[in-house]
């Protein structure tokens, strides 16, 4: 494989397979096939992962090859928890079994998404700082095994995870039985990377980070080693696809907002040592990071966020990272081969923390992040949908989004203002769905400009929106509806036309277009405006 | 006045006005009119007062008379910044002048809502916890005078505040000029409720709040003294009308709430000695702590909210309030003279804390709040509204909702089922403003019953909703709108028909009711629904 080769290839090499398998793994090896055979038919798993990131990758195939082979397939019936999304060796083969019946908290994979879209799999789109506590109240099913990617484990039951922390922690301490995917391909020196606490229920006591790079608890998980049923050895990659080089209008956006921090820090408002970015996943996400490398106006940047990708590199490379803190590390195979090689330097500059903390409400707020998100689409009044396609159909769920804008210093929503050729525009009179409300989006930015809502009326904010933001191909429209509501709404604070709020998206559902202009095509079909769908989802940038 | 004479006649007092009037206070007295002069015509006010508690009640009145007495009134402009709501002595006046040009952060002043909804006022409705920084920062305009409601003023300047900590201790430090009010209707007892502190910007540290009852502050605002350009005398007992005996519909819903936490308690989801409690004004709320004080599941409650109104008292006289952190005492005539006379006792169980600190999101997250707040309507998915009427009218504003909900431990949101005789149901197919979505909103109740909509699907949600909270009247026509979205809709995640889904709304708005059995009546004129607005306006209890 040439992933592998190319690792067994380069200079840096700690990690051979005997130095790690202690007598304890020695004692607990299995097969994948064995592990699946030990699964309860009715179950819920707890796997590691955070976006293709240190999810296990070989327990859950051959899960699925059992259910495949099993000639009563119907009694199987999984429910699957991660940290957010995974790769298609978790989520992808279990959807294909057809007997997911629950998934939490996030997903991103196509086929997860066709049976939610269907109505055959319950997906709960839920803040990522709730999981944790929803899981150990049992509001969810209690969690059978937890299969967890780690890259060591110690005979008194210390578990080194790998890529992601995610979730795992809270999973190792709930379930019944543990079984590990020991993950070879890993350095050894992961180890130390992680600083995993987590937070009691209604202690009251504080979680005591102050700063990104504070720790406060151990680089592992502790479990009774009695709880590891089995230890399978692997060496597989995450399955990210990595770094895309950003378009055209995802630097656009980039600058407009880099524009917009120097500005804040202009007026004070902003410290010159600036504060610390959350920053979604994606092209324009990359795309700000990368052009902070090469910004001269910025030195030195910190980030808590919940997702690093290969764009640190750039970060790395022009000496402008002074601290990352993450759930998860996100690499394509040449960015993680290279993390590995150069741990020992890296470790001095990264954090992965377990959700409940890399997401926790208390330590945003109190840090102030800027904050720095994917919107779907947009209203003229600042209202964010970032999860529901005509507002039915889920595109990947909420994740963290809420939770890092809603207690953010400064929280911004990035969206290209076109999407389809220019069949739909990402800002519309009403959106669909809200995820995000006039009150907590501050900051709203297409590649046409960039519009700071803060301390603006709706009316203030809607003409700011039309000004800035919305593409020119659009902007006569939206002012037009913006003019017409103020003609006929009930009230003039945020005038709207209830009967026309929503007519953009339902032009879409008929003509697959939101323009008049493109009207004049044939009837559509139902497959068009699945087509018109798929086309969406593909514009927007964070799928974990 | 019967309120000064009634206090007169009581045993307790300790408030002559010899024993407060230091020389440095005889030394800046000045009559109300003598202030008023002194404003600039282009003024920024910032204002005492957080609801109709604490609020200056002459000062605002010679403005405004000075206004209407000036030759050119249309050269005066006010911006008026305050805690949430006030008094009509402060709101009021002010609205009549005609002058006011901004408004924050929340209202419920009639003349003030016309004019905002008239298109007449700029009104920024925003979450509570944002406004300090933003008056801070710059993004609003700077402020001239702070007016501001003291009990006791020393002459090295600490400020005693009265019925609310609100906004006052920011304002005090930013003003250009101070302005007090000296109101001798206040016990020199009051000194030592307050917990005064402020907290800094872009600092990292903690907000040092573990419990309810931790003080980390002073009880006065210290100011330079020199700022202090003039104090005027005052006797007059806050506006707000108080306690108003609960409705049927309020106990039942009530009665809902209580068994929810019992249930939660048995399931060990909430501890046994409970949670602070965070609860929103009006009816309902006063409705849940009269149910709290004379049930006997319930010994000992702590609270930790921004207003606290007269059923406090259920609670003192049941010996159940074990300690009430809050920002306004909002007490009736006859409650504040009760809180008076046993000050000594009562000082024991508040704090008085700035609207920073009671309504941060960090130390909020820490507690685990169980937050009561009241929906104006709700979705079948539990999109919550609780600003506009019709998706465009503004009511009072978001208010602290947002910052309690959004990282409560467990958010409720409560409605009665129906308003106006039937004409409306709080529970529509589609919301016409989203404050509080879907992931943030976790219990739903009405006087029918209560959806504990955690981890649940969207369409588990619709169901558990027109099932328990939805009116007998509306239940079918809701039920069938459900069955006719998942026919016809896009996708299944969340089934909508975007061309019906603000139907309800639309037929309100035509017809006067939302139900289809109301339309044979005449054609409705604007004034009808302006009726209806206003009609709906009454049954939202939550009106700071």
């Amino acid at each position: 494989m040439y992933i592998r080769k190319h690792i067994l290839n380069i200079p840096f090499r700690c990690y051979s397979s005997e130095s790690r398998i202690n007598s304890f793994i020695k004692s607990k090896l299995m097969s994948a096939e064995d592990v699946a055979q030990k699964f309860p038919e009715q179950i819920t798993i707890g796997a590691s992962g955070f976006t293709p990131a240190g999810y296990p990758k070989v327990i859950p195939s051959a899960f699925a090859q059992r259910i495949k082979n099993s000639k009563n397939p119907e009694n199987f019936s999984i429910n699957l928890y991660t940290g957010a999304s995974t790769g298609d060796e978790l989520d992808g083969v279990l959807a294909r079994t057809g007997r997911m019946k629950l998934r939490i908290p996030y997903q991103s994979h196509p086929d997860l998404r066709k049976l939610i879209n269907e109505g055959k799999l319950n997906f709960i789109d839920m803040h990522l700082s709730h999981v944790g506590r929803y899981i150990r109240e049992g509001i969810f099913p209690p969690i059978d095994v937890a299969v967890i990617e780690a890259c060591d484990v110690t005979p008194d039951g210390r578990i080194y995870l790998t890529n992601s922390s995610g979730m795992s922690g809270t999973y190792l301490s709930l379930a019944k039985d543990i079984y590990i995917e020991l993950n070879q391909a890993h350095p050894l020196e992961m180890k130390g990377l992680h600083d995993i606490y987590l937070p009691e229920l209604h202690t009251g006591r504080p979680i005591n980070i102050d700063y990104v790079d504070d720790r406060i608890g151990t680089p592992y998980v502790r479990v009774n080693p009695e709880r590891i049923k089995g230890i399978v050895l692997t060496d597989k990659f995450d399955s990210s696809k990595g770094f895309k080089q950003p378009d055209d209008a995802s630097f656009k956006i980039a600058n407009n907002i880099l524009d917009f921090i120097l500005h804040e820090v202009e007026y004070g408002r902003i410290p010159k040592k600036l504060l610390p970015f959350q920053s979604g996943v994606g092209n324009v996400a990359n795309a700000v990071l990368a052009c902070i490398a090469r910004d001269k106006r910025f030195n030195s940047i910190e980030m808590y966020t919940e997702v690093i990708q290969d764009s640190i590199f750039d970060l790395l490379d022009s000496d402008k990272l002074r601290f990352a803190s993450t759930t998860a590390l996100t690499f394509s195979a040449q960015g993680q081969i290279r993390f590995f090689k150069e741990i020992n330097e890296l470790k001095s500059k990264f954090i992965l923390r377990p959700m409940e903390i890399s997401n926790n409400p208390e330590v945003i707020r109190r840090m102030g992040l800027i904050t720095m998100n994917t919107a779907l689409e947009a209203d003229i009044y600042g209202n964010v949908n970032s999860t529901h396609v005509l507002g039915s159909s889920m595109m990947n769920g909420i994740g963290g989004s809420g939770d890092f804008t809603r207690n953010a210093y400064i929280s911004i929503f990035m969206a290209p203002s076109i999407a389809k050729g220019g069949k739909i525009s990402a800002f519309v009179p009403m959106v669909s769905h809200v995820d995000h409300n006039e009150h907590s989006v501050q900051v709203m930015v297409s590649e046409q400009g960039l519009a700071d809502l803060r301390a603006k009326t709706p009316k203030q904010r809607a003409k700011l929106i039309i000004d800035k933001c919305v593409h020119p191909m659009y902007k006569d429209q939206l002012n037009d509806y913006f003019q017409h509501a103020q003609r006929v709404s009930f009230a003039q604070h945020t005038p709207h036309d209830l009967k026309q709020a929503l007519s953009w998206h339902v032009r879409l559902q008929e003509t697959g277009s939101m323009h008049p202009d493109h009207q004049q095509s044939q009837q559509p079909t139902s497959k068009d405006t699945e087509k018109a769908a798929k086309k969406m989802d593909e514009t927007v940038p964070n799928k974990k």
